[in-house]
């Protein structure tokens, strides 16, 4: 059987905001599995706004992307071949793989999932990745407590559809901030946000949010970055806490963006901001799963995927995370489960 | 006895920089003491830093002081006429009193002082409100662990230079930021500071503390706010801390002041960032004073006074506090203690 792997590789490194040109798409011969290896077939690969900043060349807190290679996250994928015994052929395992049709990995460096409790897609989004970096950033850094005002920016995506439902489930007010009528919509209606305000239509943010939240806020979940960041501070309350998530607005900046200093409010407020890593929770993270999964199977905590068909596709689906195209986790399918299984 | 009280009012409200313009000495009749309270000579007074923000008419952690009325802050006096049976002529008191000679109080609004300890100006400076506010910010935000690196901006402060001793006590390197030669050199030659940058002399403040920390900075404990602390957000090891203590490059300025964005630092650094006063910390105060008074009584905790004497020259020594004259804690003497005690 001679198959061949498609793969996607950084072809340069963007400036500002990235365009197809970055990305090139090759084909290499299907690798193989060696001893402790397993060659696992993409079902789904997950696109996510952190991977901008490994494609620059520069010190974070994981390491760039180099050029001419396959661009690497969050892949749920199928056990096609095993030299590892804890792992067998027709296993769906969870992995940072590669935007790529076939990888090899050592089993200990992917996991399996259980299938039985929710869709296999769900392990890239609300059970993965983007839920756990929502619940902790949330609980542990945001310590919501009942009758609080929580807003979130970035609220229709992947990470803040969930830090706003779970402070629903603490007892929060919750306000939204997102860039469509359709998602805000969604948020309130569907996911039982209290508001929810669009960025792109209204007037002036800061008085929205200021009618949004009549008793200020105590929670400012950061997604975004920027001017919308800057219309939260002047409401927050005394010891308001600010989880740091993601700076959206400015992934694609080519240079060190300036606005209004901040320290100021947090002084006069001794109020709290923090930045944060999803990893810096990596030994808590069965705990969050575990919750995250009652919530869902209870029905509390609802999830939505955006999900495009075709490797081909992933450059568009990724090029759409900064326009603010998708409502909810944005994935792409690669293939369909093999019929064995 | 027909005594004047000479007061200091705010006879304006600055714009930017204050001046002498902006502050009217009057006289009133010195006055009396109702049940429940004591009249009070003003012995020291103090000027902080902080008391420029209430000049402004602006919402912030304490309300703003009124036109024409006597400008409020830290003051030892002494008990001259008590209708508190708590309170004997003699008694030396620290309270949130006025600039100005003579001062009534509900005896359960000032405190008295143990003036055996230490001196009675340290109620105002080291064992006051300036060295709780290093303890609680140093050790409550900062967390410093043995081997790690501090920088103190305001290092020759009131604040800063019990923040750096302390966290050499706690077995930090500590670097402090302050705008002479002859600070910097007490700073290390007196303090035990490892180093000690001149912000007005360096050519590059970056560099500059880049040399000074090798291994990156744990806890930036910020004075100062704007260029200063820019200068040191890229220099932050994961997992760093900065205490928000005062901002006082930014008191003067009469609009928000922009620079570069901080949270994208903070992000990929995972680091905290948090305000604070130090009221927020009132159920620790005894825990504070007393291992600030048994680290003074033990030579590990030094302090410096700068002292001017009248209460005329109480809006210069203020006016000083924004142009970098005070090495330590800046006090006006108004009085002795009477010859009777």
């Amino acid at each position: 059987m001679t198959k061949a792997n498609q793969q996607i590789i950084l072809a340069s490194r963007p400036k500002g905001m990235p365009t197809d040109e970055n990305f090139r798409m090759i084909e290499q011969p299907v690798p193989q599995a060696n001893e402790g290896e397993v060659l696992i077939r993409t079902l789904y690969l997950s696109v996510d706004p952190y991977m901008r900043g490994r494609m620059n060349d520069r010190k974070s807190y994981i390491p760039p992307f180099q050029i001419n290679e396959v661009v690497t996250g969050g892949v749920v994928g199928e056990v096609i071949e095993s030299n590892d015994p804890d792992f067998k052929e027709g296993d769906i395992v969870l992995g940072t793989l590669g935007w790529q049709k076939y990888s090899v990995a050592k089993g200990k460096h992917v996991r399996k999932i259980n299938t039985d409790i929710a869709p296999i897609t769900t392990s890239l989004g609300v059970l993965g990745m983007p839920g756990l970096t929502a619940y902790f950033g949330l609980l542990d850094i945001g310590q919501p407590k009942a009758g609080e005002t929580v807003v979130v920016s970035g609220a229709a995506g992947a990470v803040g559809m969930v830090v706003g439902q779970i402070a629903k489930i603490k007892g929060c007010r919750v306000v939204g901030i997102a860039g469509s009528g359709e998602k805000n919509k969604y948020l309130v209606d569907d996911l039982g946000f209290d508001a929810a305000i669009n960025y792109k239509t209204t007037s002036n943010l800061k008085t929205a949010l200021a009618e949004a939240c009549p008793n200020g806020v105590d929670i400012y979940f950061d997604n975004v970055g920027g001017s919308i960041s800057d219309a939260v501070m002047s409401l927050l309350n005394n010891k308001a806490r600010i989880p740091l998530c993601g700076q959206i607005a400015l992934y694609n900046l080519e240079k060190v963006d300036t606005g209004p200093r901040i320290q100021s409010q947090l002084l006069v407020t001794s109020s709290l901001m923090k930045g944060y890593i999803v990893s810096d929770y990596s030994d808590r993270f069965g705990e969050g799963i575990s919750q995250l999964a009652e919530w869902v199977s209870e029905g509390r905590l609802k999830y939505k995927e955006n999900i495009v068909e075709g490797l081909e596709n992933t450059v568009n689906a990724f090029l759409g995370l900064f326009t603010g195209e998708n409502l909810g986790k944005q994935l792409v399918k690669v293939a369909d489960p093999s019929l064995s299984k």
